[in-house]
């Protein structure tokens, strides 16, 4: 049942889906009519609705995905494609203790803060104030504030404060620089994920990674390729995303 | 530190990598040579050891990847980059209670039972009797058993006994066999996720799910592309997986 | 040396290149000022020109490419990559008789034309008259209607006139139609191809070949992707095309 | 109708399938069964024929796909996929001048001799003697020795001896070695097409490229997905090929 304070998608169709937040107060317009959000209070999700225009929508429970991509962005985001499998890469789960160096706007956030709740913590390190407080209101929006210390800090200069966690993610333009303070954070064994658009860049991020005795190193990128199944037939997306990033993993050694 | 009962990845290189279950009474034999495996008891995640050959490795904390991947394969298992994605396209996290149609050999199962412990629980089904077991010790092998409930049951005959789950994951040849089944066991407007190889499948899912009024259906399929960074040049795989599955998204409504 | 009459790629960098025929009574304005084309006679190809606005420029000959990219469009084109399999896969080459049902806009038959002159013929069917008119247009620019019969015929009503063709190429909505006429026309043994975006489409055209004895069917789909190499990194295209269509490859057999 | 000496696919399925030359003196023995070469003079291409064990096959021509796919290969080939696009990214045709760096087995070399057969050349070079009389031997087997000049020797020592030609296609090791005797040889604002594996080359290739004037640079690579359409359904193939080379396309210039 929705309550007051829960996010929802409102879904019209493929190409009309909100995310919101139900306050009694507001009201939400579209092209295709007006949203009372107190008269969505105490409705099950899934329900069907009518706007004032009496345009039918659904009232739909938001995925991992649908507040990762729907958070306001200063920066470019890591996509859920890349975050899933960044996420089965490591040992993540409830309880982790995780750093993640580059809060952009809070995306990847957003999917380590669910995923580590309700005893682990995402320590997220970023440069900029700017970025700092609209991750800060995206990740709140969502109810995950509590699992998240952010951390206004530049990695490459200051370094980190925790020690020992379970697992390191990067989204800087320069992974290398702050690879060192990363190491210093993790625990012998465990994993490092960096990601970075550029080929110049992983092979940077991967020669520091060598040098700091990280072994195991594997780097891929993700696709994803949508299928349209319409009445007049199915193939493809015809135009879409081709690249975002390439994926870097490494795990932490000791030598002996 | 490793204790015994542990996972851990014995890695020699990327061809030479082993998930083993620690286990003093044991030793455990390569061709780069043997090791005892009550020495790596008390060694630290990430340890730099030998062989008895004096050849090195690394003692390495597994990945949840890792545990899918090294699982006793009797069927072909969802893929991690598969299970990343569809973890993200629903709002699945700890304390989740998500049901499972077709455990098969338990890849997922232990993807859904890290995410969800450690008050939540996996209800899996799988009809074939030799499936259920293969997957109980695989996922026991993890360590995550008690996060799971293994049925032996065929859900298009015998129907789901959970109501009101949170996600529902289906990968079994007839999907549209079970859809009636998982419909009356998800709560609305929540998150059903399917997977199958072939074109036909994914129509016929499709259909089913629009006549059970899910709606806010997506299909896509994940590629992934190895980057090899060799000292003689850096470029793709030249031969890789091409293909295992289409996913299949959709959310339960409630007609008005 | 570029002659009045001759087709020309004016490049002045990768976001601003333009096809243009050169005659001495025109001149061609863009936002980087204007070209008397009778500047351009004489020239070597490959010269560096200006503007009247001082703006540098390349004289550059066009390659098939360029001609079929930049052809006058009412319908969807055959795309180079899709081409360059196409005429590969079959024995096509100078002196050829080859048959294309579909003319569309003319971009395939340009490149067939360009490939089987000058002793060989493109006959191409086409059922919308306007799209002949324009065909022949794209077509006579490139200075290749002599090696090009256009036909303005329904071949699945009416046939196809020619007899023992070296290959049959077909671009239509419904290949599964002209089937019957394209084995009528093409040498036993030889090569036909047929391309269409939806599985649906390539499904019924495989169906159709194998009942007309069509064998050594395969079918596949061409992409490509774009690398950029800049100077603040290399990596491939973010946002291209992701899918045109599928190609049916088939030849004709005899049965015993 | 088969003559003796002609080159003819025997087509069995799509996992047997031979290029053969017609010779009336031998027999080709198969898993399938034997077949007298004699056997097939005289008859129609796309015949339906038998084994001596009964076992049916098709006589198919073959296309310029299989004539490259099926060289004696020494080296790595051009790929077809690659190959077409290469072609249409030139001006090359009946009549062109060609000159090939890297004759490796052939492959190209037999696209390129069909393509500008009869009245064409390409003058193809070599280092490796084993190289140029392998490729020689493939290239005859093709019927096509007439429209290509052998040339054994080090392009980047010794140059290159045709001036003017209309198009450079190179395929070795090091292309930044070449370029000079390549633009030497090409005709200003004429193409000029280099493929290599690694993103190292690439970019030594384009920034030498850029410094002897060429412009209008263009990277991309070419996939191809196979598309399997079994009675159990439709689907990609599940492995393949997943990267040959990088395509670099340029076009030289003539500085004011």
């Amino acid at each position: 049942m929705v309550k007051e304070g829960d996010l929802v998608i409102i879904y019209f169709d493929e190409k009309s889906e909100f995310l919101l937040e139900v306050r009694k107060m507001l009201s939400f317009s579209t092209h295709c009519g007006n949203i009372k959000l107190a008269d969505l209070v105490g409705q099950d999700y899934g329900a069907e609705m009518k706007t004032h225009l009496g345009k039918p929508y659904y009232l739909m429970r938001p995925s991992i995905f649908d507040l990762m991509m729907k958070v306001r962005r200063q920066t470019t985001i890591i996509y859920p494609k890349d975050a899933g499998l960044m996420l089965l890469k490591t040992a993540v789960g409830p309880g982790s203790q995780v750093v993640e160096i580059g809060t952009g706007s809070g995306a990847m956030t957003i999917a380590l803060a669910n995923a580590v709740r309700p005893q682990g913590t995402v320590y997220t390190y970023e440069r900029r104030l700017e970025f700092v407080e609209n991750s800060k209101r995206n990740v709140g929006r969502c109810g995950l504030a509590e699992y998240v210390r952010f951390r206004h800090a530049d990695v490459a200069a200051d370094g980190i404060n925790e020690k020992n966690v379970d697992a390191v993610f990067i989204d800087v333009p320069e992974p290398w620089a702050v690879i060192g303070a990363a190491a210093g954070a993790l625990a012998s064994g465990h994993h490092l994920v960096s990601l970075s658009p550029n080929i110049e860049q992983i092979k940077k991020t991967k020669e520091t990674l060598e040098a700091r005795n990280f072994r195991r190193i594997e780097i891929c990128e993700i696709l994803v390729r949508e299928m349209l199944l319409r009445h007049t037939g199915t193939r493809p997306r015809e135009r879409s995303i081709t690249h975002t990033a390439y994926l870097v993993f490494a795990q932490k050694t000791t030598p002996a």
